[in-house]
């Protein structure tokens, strides 16, 4: 697709020279070939230093673009970015790319499906009914058990093990709403990469990126029920016990421990070896590390336990 | 199935007239062919209007039964029901339907299973490890991911995307409980009629209606891992983020957003555009359309946030 | 495996007579041929009335086993434990196991996998992709829907019915952590066992025991998208309500009621006939039969109602 393509599907004028868009991403991560987007008048301070050819932006702030990049104004960028992913979106599989190369030792069930284009490392196990979608890779002596779903374009590393009706890779929730409230996909096509000794549970769901990747890193333990959102990273030796959720673009550093039922909101920063009692609800990064946390709002463990003792007496 | 049949069955004794019975259905919707029941003495006001062909019901209230109705006298009309409701239960499979229509353009993986009687629209992509049960429909252009079980009887409609692991139409929670504590399954003879434009995430689960239809109407967006109750109703455009759960025969407007792990209780109405923060508990219905609430018990946010200002003053 | 064997793996130095290993199990249900070990300083009052044949310990209380079992002194229990613990788990799948038996009247769809060594009861209906690992049994009349997984060694009822992609038997949540917070993966090498008359939902995750059992006694009702961690018993005829969880080695008593998004803390006992309301979170084991919670921190509901009433004034 080039940029006179673009312009015509979202609808914006341009003056400038056609190129090759080769996708889209944020203001911060997309390159020459690539087209950005300003939804928000907050990321305006992003616009000036993005290397994006092109920036999908509204009339009243157009003139933050940088000479050199391409204002694709429109009146909803949002929406129009939306529209828009569809066309980067690749076909789920794809018939043209060559079998799945199978490592040696590996064990495959028949009734497993490997989609064209797969690539499965040595002395895995990959049991029935599990799906592993185009260009993912598995490395070794890794287990996927029965009904595990593993979309396009993911990775998974060397001893992990994956239990069953997990899924890796589904797309992450993200929408335009327009004014009257309808709403329109922002197609994900982005990935999620798991590193080595990860061991994940039964029945938990692991998103997607919007771009980029979501990251599970080394050694991770997730427990059973479990939602990661898109673009979220969870840092090494990290432990998500059951029920608990990751909300999208959240960075936990390494071990930090997140307790039944405990939830992070979206966009923050989690400080290396934090611990979150069950039910914590995180809505503010936390900074300082090895700290113990309790409760929604969220305060430190060792505050929560006097505030339960002022609550009872104002039960008596 | 006939009158008599039945009431041999729950142990009534009848005097009037035999007739085919249909079906079973609530005191309001059932019509002259069908039986209804009365659980609990609050629904006495909804006997006199029933146009049920016969009530299950219990002695000491079977004057409320009109003219023209047949009462099914038993001691216990929740449990007598429940017997009943497996005997309308159609069988999960039905060799003697046609084979299921696959609509053009439609690519079904060799690994799905596509159950007899069951319709695929036009353009459809059902992947491997996908199961659509019985009547069910699948609209056109719609994506069904690996591992999706569609159960019978159910309907989704066109440009849906469902994502791997999601469930559609397993049974509702529904049983009745004896004096001594033992349970009998009530058979969820409804269906999940989802419509146009609904995108459902990975491992989420709707469950269909005991009577009727759970219903999830055009343009909805859930997220992954999210419990939908039977008989519930999710408005159009409404949004239900990670982990939250809807109860049975609650009824959301348009453009409600349910934030990730909030729930609201059973049997409960929802203005339109309500809007509920991460962790809400909702055991109220809401009248008022377009507030946002937050917390458990349920608060205006507003309210919410000085209460939390007061306990932090509580703390110091 | 032996005894010298087992000492060469986990680093420990043996003077006495060797003996056949057989599996590996807790201070207070280890035979004579098997292998225990003391993890916490809280369990040296059990070592002494262990039957165990050896106990893996630290060298700081050795001296607390009891002459005729040996000791195998390492500087890390609980990491080596988990070390050997890989050294007992079975393999995934066994080839040379006999092949699966299926009852008269069952109905086992061609899209299921049914593994060696398995064996289905009578008048069953196991659906499209459906797995059932080795050595697993299914009783009469119990209906598994599509994508469900049981794990291998596992047992379910007569008259049982597991609602589509719900897992039995994934491994429950162990590790070890060394002092630099790497995870070591405790195999779980229990099982669990479900009896008669128990419906499932679906997406719901129960876990296998790290030894022993996990167990679900007859009649009870679990709905969608709960979490039962390892080694949890839950009593005859209780009810758990969607997205609740029990985290592991908890004991439920009969006809337990968990309610929407509540959760018990591990090793807990809960008494017969106790209610939980929606979101309670359970902390402390409940002695008393027959009361109603709510909350978190838990109290008994009529006392939450007041706190409630408190702080609605606090607002005011």
């Amino acid at each position: 697709m080039d940029l006179k393509e673009i312009a015509s599907i979202i609808g914006a004028k341009i003056n400038s020279d056609n190129f090759v868009v080769t996708g889209m991403n944020t203001l911060k991560n997309a390159t020459k070939t690539e087209i950005s987007f300003v939804s928000n008048s907050k990321y305006i301070k992003d616009i000036q230093s993005s290397n994006a050819g092109a920036i999908i932006i509204n009339n009243s702030i157009k003139e933050h673009v940088p000479s050199g990049c391409v204002a694709l104004v429109v009146d909803a960028p949002y929406w129009q970015m939306a529209i828009l992913s569809k066309y980067f979106a690749p076909s789920i599989e794809d018939d043209s790319l060559p079998h799945a190369e199978i490592g040696e030792g590996s064990k495959v069930s028949q009734k497993a499906e490997v989609a064209k284009g797969a690539v499965i490392g040595k002395n895995c196990t990959i049991m029935a009914h599990v799906y592993v979608g185009a260009k993912s890779k598995i490395g070794d002596n890794t287990i996927l058990y029965p009904n595990v779903t593993v979309y396009r374009d993911c990775s998974i590393g060397n001893d992990c093990i994956i239990h069953a009706n997990t899924t890796i890779g589904s797309d992450g929730f993200g929408f335009a709403t327009s004014k009257t409230g309808e709403h329109k996909k922002i197609y994900q096509n982005g990935n999620v990469i798991i590193e080595d000794d990860v061991e994940i549970g039964s029945s938990t769901t692991i998103d997607r990126a919007v771009f980029g990747s979501t990251v599970i890193k080394k050694g991770v333990r997730i427990d059973n029920l479990v939602q990661v959102g898109h673009n979220s990273e969870v840092g090494e030796y990290s432990v998500l016990v059951a029920q608990s959720g990751i909300s999208g673009s959240t960075k936990l550093g390494r071990n930090v421990v997140m307790g039944g039922q405990s939830a992070v909101a979206g966009h923050l920063e989690i400080a290396p070896f934090s611990t979150f009692a069950a039910r914590s609800g995180i809505t503010k990064s936390i900074k300082q590390s090895g700290l113990t946390f309790s409760g929604f709002p969220l305060m430190e463990h060792r505050i929560w336990l006097k505030l339960q003792a002022k609550i009872a007496k104002l039960i008596e």
